[in-house]
């Protein structure tokens, strides 16, 4: 008899099903799958529910395409906020990382991923056409391209510096250099690099 | 506005619930959730239905207590395997890991759990009386201790020994020693310890 027969198949289904999830290997779908066995039924139907909640009750923003219940979603219907700075993010979790700060009073835009020829990305993927006109449409003053420290975003963020050259906006990009609490021995040559170059006078 | 109030609650019930699995922490829990936003409807949803079914579709064999659709499970069933060869098991994944070997062709145990006073586990809250019952109704010649080598799995396979000693079956246990691939240099000196006391002639 091989082995697999003897384990059933609701089990092997939902081993599969977390087996293709980012980070989630067979091994530990296993362990995830045998823990909920064992679980109070509640907690497997309560995450199916989840699950099944996720995309029947979101949607993006129509604005900064956010993933929100309600469109407009809260951060861009919030009073207060001022609506003429546009952080410019890759994804959802990006822009929760520079909620998490509390210091940013400004709307946001969220890309849905950033520009990779390698990959098949290029900026028609992304909400990049609607950022160019909600800058015009919002009158904005200053766009801050926050997208990610790295090859993809870097080529993103020279696209959209390239496109919004002609419109009335101060384009910025977030500083780049040594990350707090890292030490100078150990940080990659780049980072050193960057920190050098934006060096700033002592106050 | 609190960040909290950014993410919609459909979202934030899902990673509630992925946190609640496993060694998955609130970073991870968010990742999986941010990756089924992207990923297609029918994957999450395919997931959520293999969720719902796993408890509906299986239960426990009503003789080795280890997880099936059909009663008996598959492998109590199979012509071809010795049924008075019992191995003693914590958990459905050690039988697995037993199958896996290839090697063995009796019949299985699953206690479902060790002996654990710190966690409040006893014998009778494991299927140690239905593997005593048992023993006796199927004429067992061994009854094979696979309990985990640590404390609790070491606790278990005691009582069970004493349990069973009046029984006219022989009770053996699976080997202590060195590890596969393992390093003499590397290797903890209570496993070292067992693999002296085992240790065997070289024929």
């Amino acid at each position: 008899m091989p082995i697999q027969s003897a384990i059933p198949q609701p089990v092997t289904a939902l081993v599969e099903a977390f087996s293709r999830l980012p980070g989630v290997g067979p091994k530990t779908a296993s362990r995830l799958t045998y823990f909920l066995l064992r679980a109070p039924d509640d907690y497997s139907l309560g995450l199916a529910d989840a699950l099944a909640r996720l995309k029947a009750h979101t949607r993006l923003c129509g604005t900064c395409f956010n993933i929100t219940v309600d469109d407009p979603c809260p951060i861009c219907s919030a009073g207060g906020r001022d609506a003429t700075t546009i952080a410019v993010v890759e994804e959802p979790l990006d822009l929760m990382a520079i909620e998490r700060t509390g210091i940013y009073r400004g709307h946001y835009h969220v890309l849905h991923g950033a520009i990779s020829p390698v990959n098949g990305v290029g900026p028609d993927d992304l909400k990049i056409r609607e950022l160019l006109l909600r800058v015009k449409a919002a009158d904005a003053r200053e766009v801050i391209i926050a997208t990610n420290p790295g090859l993809e975003g870097d080529a993103t963020a020279m696209y959209l510096q390239r496109e919004l050259a002609g419109a009335d906006v101060t384009v910025t990009r977030l500083a780049r250099g040594l990350p707090t609490g890292g030490d100078l021995e150990y940080v990659d040559s780049v980072t050193l690099m960057r920190a050098l170059e934006g060096r700033s006078d002592m106050v």
